[in-house]
């Protein structure tokens, strides 16, 4: 913490003495803007909610992971989700595979391609009182990304849900058997 | 063990007796015919490898999911995999969800539906030799599927997949980071 404070306040001066905006240490922009969610540590190995393919302008197919007690809340169905459930979506782009379909008897493999973007549902019912509960983030490259419009409109979609599902905690995905 | 035998040897007895079948105790009904390879306990809390749509026939979207011995082969490009590895592959009926596009600008969510059948593949390469290390599986419902053409189109499929891809050890799945 020391040392971070230190970096931090170097940094600052350094901003002053040279007139310039010196680059922020790495570990320091891994917030999201508006909400400041950070890509959870060991998400890539959490267990599995749900898949799904997003089709349209995304066209990606993915993996939904929770942790702990996110997995926990939707096996025993608990709603609203309680403070530190944490959903994390990893996306792929959607890719047929000519590799696996010169084996079947058809085309008929889709798989994922390369990653697109990792986005972050935390839950914090005091932290994030004003959009239901729920903090977001996207991170490209392990690299939060830092667009407010993008962030903004994790909630503008999310909180539609809740006019036809009051049920699912602003949560899109179910957890598949 | 005890309780297991005394339990077959009744049901043996009741056969005789009785003139019928007995029901086999469950546990003795869940291994696959050929391989007698068993659903592995806690499969559905294990990792992801990736994640895939299969269309054509099975229409169904499908987490591929390994036991700590895959995960280490697969991150370590580590082929062939070690004994011991077991990959898990859950498939759901592929469905596009009317909920989640009610929200988005188009219809372009699709999702998992009811789950349709896992199926495992287990490597030991003394106790599956014959077809190069790998046993296999698939359970409906927890339940052994016992068709035995079904299985041996197991082997019959990924035996192809060596000819064009020699190094993936019969596995068409590749991980996702």
């Amino acid at each position: 913490m020391e040392i971070k404070r230190l970096s931090a306040a170097g940094l600052a001066i350094a901003t002053l003495v040279f007139g310039v905006a010196a680059t922020w240490p790495k570990q320091e922009v891994q917030r999201s803007p508006i909400y400041g969610v950070e890509l959870p540590k060991g998400y890539r190995d959490w267990q599995v909610i749900s898949v799904a393919h997003e089709a349209g302008k995304n066209n990606d197919i993915r993996a939904i992971l929770g942790n702990d007690i996110a997995m926990k809340a939707y096996r025993q169905n608990i709603r609203p989700f309680p403070d530190g459930a944490i959903i994390v979506r990893v996306a792929w782009q959607y890719e047929s595979s000519p590799r696996n379909d010169s084996v079947f008897p058809a085309p008929q493999s889709f798989v994922a391609g390369a990653p697109t973007n990792v986005q972050v549902s935390e839950k914090d019912s005091k932290r994030f009182a004003k959009t239901g509960g729920w903090g977001y983030a996207q991170f490209e490259k392990g690299v939060a990304d830092p667009s407010v419009p993008l962030i903004q409109s994790c909630y503008a979609c999310h909180i539609k849900l809740d006019a036809i599902d009051k049920q699912a905690d602003l949560v899109f995905t179910n957890y598949s058997e």
